[in-house]
């Protein structure tokens, strides 16, 4: 995934910036994996019964008393989320940001921020999660979870095959962390862009006199756009059915499959409907590859939450609404004057929201049952409130739940990255001087330009034709 | 493998057309996935006994009866191969083809042309391949399409382990693709070259008169180049191994593995082939990386009719023949004029009829027996014909079916496709106007080049060394 | 692999040469094939009983006899080694050698020198590795080894669980080939610069007078850089937890896990630690991506040997280590006035010893036991000699065997490699003429520069603004 989103925003940014964003995004991945090894794992999985953090297994000390691959793996695959939801920021503060407060910002949301989320969500102890299985009485816990080593003194179904304690009865379900990764992600990505401000020159000219459109900067390659498009579709793959995590049942390889067909879908129709919408606002007739490869992503981040939960045709609409908020929302920024070089909030913060909603609305019972295991019955989308045969399906619970997911989502990463982003830039270590920032960063910072084209002397060209 | 497909077309054509060619390769993926969900897929695998067209399940609509995630990922796998038959044209009509004849083409192959081509060849109820199974009496089909759910009523073998019903008995073997994927998508970009005629330049002058040698239009970036073929290289190994589908029995690991090996080795006998022959026919020694990438690809498409049927030598020879092949077909595709922008008819239309051909010479009968689940005996290739010990092996009935299945595709393809573009062509949608076609469709449809490069200005140069 | 080495190249060296080392790195891949599966698996694997080298399965012949796809797989995961082997000389002798010694020394490395290193340290025979089982008496193998058909007559272990015909007890331990593929990779590589000299213009200037500070060759691309970094981390994941070859116990997905969190580990530390050193170094405050890029590297090459015997916090000590060493060994090279274009000998030379030694120092006993299937009890590296309840785990012995590998791989190839490069060089075959240097090999040898920008012509401008 890093790999893709270093070539998208590589592809995205101008040429002058090149060697900047490529070492956040790799120092995203390297300083993500140190920090998320000695302290975020422990905050997110450690295995005590406290809703909120957990406080063990810190620089996984527990790692010799596994039994199984099982738990290493799952810490693995964690580590790529969180290098993810990382990353994500790279790309809207790109081309004015100091690497120091890139440093800083990082290391506390991988570190301290995401984990406090995915522990809500994700873990069994979480308090909003669909994964929530501890509660008063013994120690039930989901087929897979059991097999993670994760089960915790849990509650029991009640007679009906309900949960009690998951809020609102069936909890956030967000399968593989529309909200939890691109959410999170993306608020950070908002406030950030708030605080730091647009660069020189893209709503007001160089004497500070407000544009009457804005400048567009020059993308530096479409073709690393694509190629970094292309390789997220790809890795997407390892994260939306890669959730089931262990494929071993029918009903799990059922769920994975379907989680590939759905997240296949949804980037198609949200690519076509994003550059359908831009070709029809043009006055021009513009066939924009930009419109495509965000929408695309778009339509990804949207059916992240929903993938294993939904119908193959519900995807098809998710994307597509999908690809028409990316619009929507990028010309918003645009409105309220908010820079975002790689447009990385329509995507992520926008389409993260609508992910967590659309399973609120289209989730289906039946295949809520597969995912998550349940005995009996289960919960659905609203959308179903009038589908018979379904206990309890659309009574809008399961809607209330992933709005308060949200909520808290947004809140809390706003409430945290607030002061964070504050203090930096009071202390003035958020945004480079003036005069580095017209330069270049490359040129500032890393010691010359990215691409460098060495030609043959005239002199070597005339000795080689004799 | 779109995004082989996508980088090594941005690196075989000119700088100006790079945008336009990644939108394709872009909308291949996308509206590929929306076309065979709709109905491809339905006309090519739907349950009914008729052996061309299937008629059920569209937009997926059986989903909710399956029972295990392989019906899923078999729909996924396949939209794979659809979406690489479609973008094969891509980059032979490049730098020239109107968007919107893209699209009707594009559509047509994925939704309704393709599908047929795989019912006959790989469904069981299909009237061509090795896979039919039914007939007049029982139910039996082979343990993996059990597997899938694909059993339909079919012929019981007769005593010594035939089936009557398959084509001249053993059926057209296509084990992943040489004539269903990759013949489809080269027959498709030969009627479109012709149809469509030469980029502006590039076999006569501006004054339209006949040039001497022909002018190669400089491929803008070998990096690309390498780096789609290393993709596509890899990619290849989701499909050739990959098409064993259900890795479970010791034999077909066996089949897998010995598709990999396969796919490698004639990948590597091309390209040297191919790589040799340039050098040998060139004046000045020239050491050709194009006849390298393509001449591995020409070994990729060769193998991957016969990878799970043939001894590794032999994969050996069908990629050096390939590789052969490519270069002279390259060669005569110049002499006829014919323009291909990237070279994709002699990599996908030659040795995808050499692919297929190639299964009837050298098919080994245990191999046969392993990949088709034969129960005692089986055919194998013209090659085999004196070898002892094999009961009908070589009686060339397997080279036959090989040939009908060539002549089919091609037929069938021909037929739909010529219709198609001509009439788009008279109706002025086929190609674009001289004047954008000369200025780039970068800069005519899409807003601009597709690399910008930004420097600092002079006074930011200046500020920042202050 | 392959594709990442190859973007690695071609972002490290002038633009002048790029389509040269591209060719190289894909012929690499093709001739390794040919050669390995002609001659070197044979060598490497043929399954007598003589402890140095093979003689039999030439070709791939005995793919008849085999039962399950473990073989052919196994094979097709050695071939992906040796190529690896065979290509990380590329990068040191690129701009200046000709094509035909690659050719030639390229063979050699697939098909002889590295196939008897592999029978060495991996095969059951080898009279080196932690695999040896042969012996006087009985038929004893690994659990993986019988699965793989790889078994023969070998030593039963003694009471306390020891194997007493491996080398000092333990055999050396080198999991994924730190020592088999990249010391013997990085060793070529060195004695290769030596014999081969530094690129004009490198430390003297064009008269031939000793530079002051050397000259640093533009790299082309950072871009490409940092994508073939991630392209190769990836892929490592491929290499270290695919070692483990068969995940079907319980047992060997906690290895394969394990793999797979310390090679992640060890990266993010080499970047950091590599990152942080080049930049407490340089006066100005560098922040240097090539630093991050070869430090994440290097601590891949370092984890290699002990991806699954060491626990994570060792990792991480490994890794930063070898971020250190790289900029160390690459300053040393600088001092020698040995030019490495892409500075391989720092990650693959110097780093492949560290990974060898590593082991020695920290490997665990218990993991020494899980991975290498020890009955009762097992080695361990110096580190431990002091903790208690493990029977002879820290007496050195398997320090000593992992330093008699290192002085093996290096003598071995050395002595094999100089009178070959030395032969080459004598004849003139080894390094191009000058004038073909200084222009660039791409427009010398094939055919023009590799990256060509087509601009539209005035005319064509103005005709489409019309």
């Amino acid at each position: 995934m890093q790999a893709g989103f270093a070539m998208l925003c590589a592809g995205s940014i101008r040429s002058i910036n090149i060697k900047n964003i490529m070492l956040k995004n790799l120092l995203d991945a390297c300083g993500g994996a140190i920090g998320y090894w000695s302290l975020g794992y422990a905050f997110a999985y450690g295995s005590e019964n406290n809703s909120f953090i957990g406080s063990s297994n810190f620089f996984l000390g527990s790692v010799k008393d596994y039994t199984s691959g099982y738990d290493l793996a799952f810490f693995f695959f964690q580590w790529a989320f969180a290098a993810t939801a990382a990353t994500i920021v790279a790309g809207t503060v790109a081309e004015r940001c100091k690497m120091v407060a890139y440093f800083v910002y990082s290391f506390a949301l991988t570190a301290f921020i995401y984990p406090i989320v995915t522990r809500a969500v994700w873990a069994p102890q979480g308090w909003l999660g669909a994964f929530r299985t501890n509660g008063p009485s013994t120690t039930w816990c989901t087929t897979s979870q059991q097999e993670m080593g994760l089960c915790i003194s849990g509650s029991f179904a009640n007679n009906d095959g309900f949960y009690p304690s998951r809020l609102f009865g069936p909890g956030m379900i967000d399968f593989a962390g529309s909200g939890v990764v691109h959410l999170t992600g993306g608020t950070t990505a908002i406030v950030a862009a708030v605080i730091l401000g647009p660069r020189i020159g893209r709503f007001k000219d160089e004497h500070g006199v407000k544009l009457i459109s804005p400048n567009n900067m020059p993308a530096h390659s479409v073709i690393l756009q694509v190629l970094g498009t292309f390789i997220l579709w790809f890795g997407w793959y390892g994260f939306n059915p890669g959730s089931t995590l262990i494929q071993s049942t029918a009903s799990s390889s059922y769920v994975a499959a379907l989680a590939a067909v759905n997240t296949t879908l949804s980037a198609a129709s949200g690519a076509l409907a994003s550059f359908a919408l831009r070709w029809a606002l043009s006055d021009s007739g513009l066939l924009d590859v930009t419109a495509l490869t965000n929408g695309a992503l778009s339509g990804l981040v949207a059916i992240t939450a929903g993938c294993a939960v939904v119908w193959p045709w519900a995807a098809v609409v998710i994307g597509m609404f999908g690809g028409f908020l990316y619009i929507g929302f990028s010309n918003l920024l645009i409105k309220l004057r908010i820079d975002d070089a790689v447009d990385a909030i329509p995507v992520h913060f926008a389409n993260g929201i609508w992910g967590c909603i659309s399973v609120g609305l289209f989730a289906s019972n039946t295949l809520v049952k597969k995912a998550y295991d349940y005995p009996t019955n289960s919960y659905a989308g609203w959308f179903y409130e009038w589908s018979a045969g379904c206990n309890r399906c659309g009574n809008g619970s399961l809607l209330a739940a992933q709005l308060v997911g949200v909520i808290f989502i947004i809140g809390w990463t706003v409430c945290l990255m607030t002061p964070l982003f504050w203090t930096l830039n009071q202390f003035g270590l958020f945004r480079v001087p003036k005069e580095e920032e017209q330069v270049g960063l490359d040129i500032s910072h890393h010691g010359g330009s990215a691409v460098q084209l060495t030609k043959p002397t005239e002199e070597a060209l005339a000795a080689h034709k004799r």
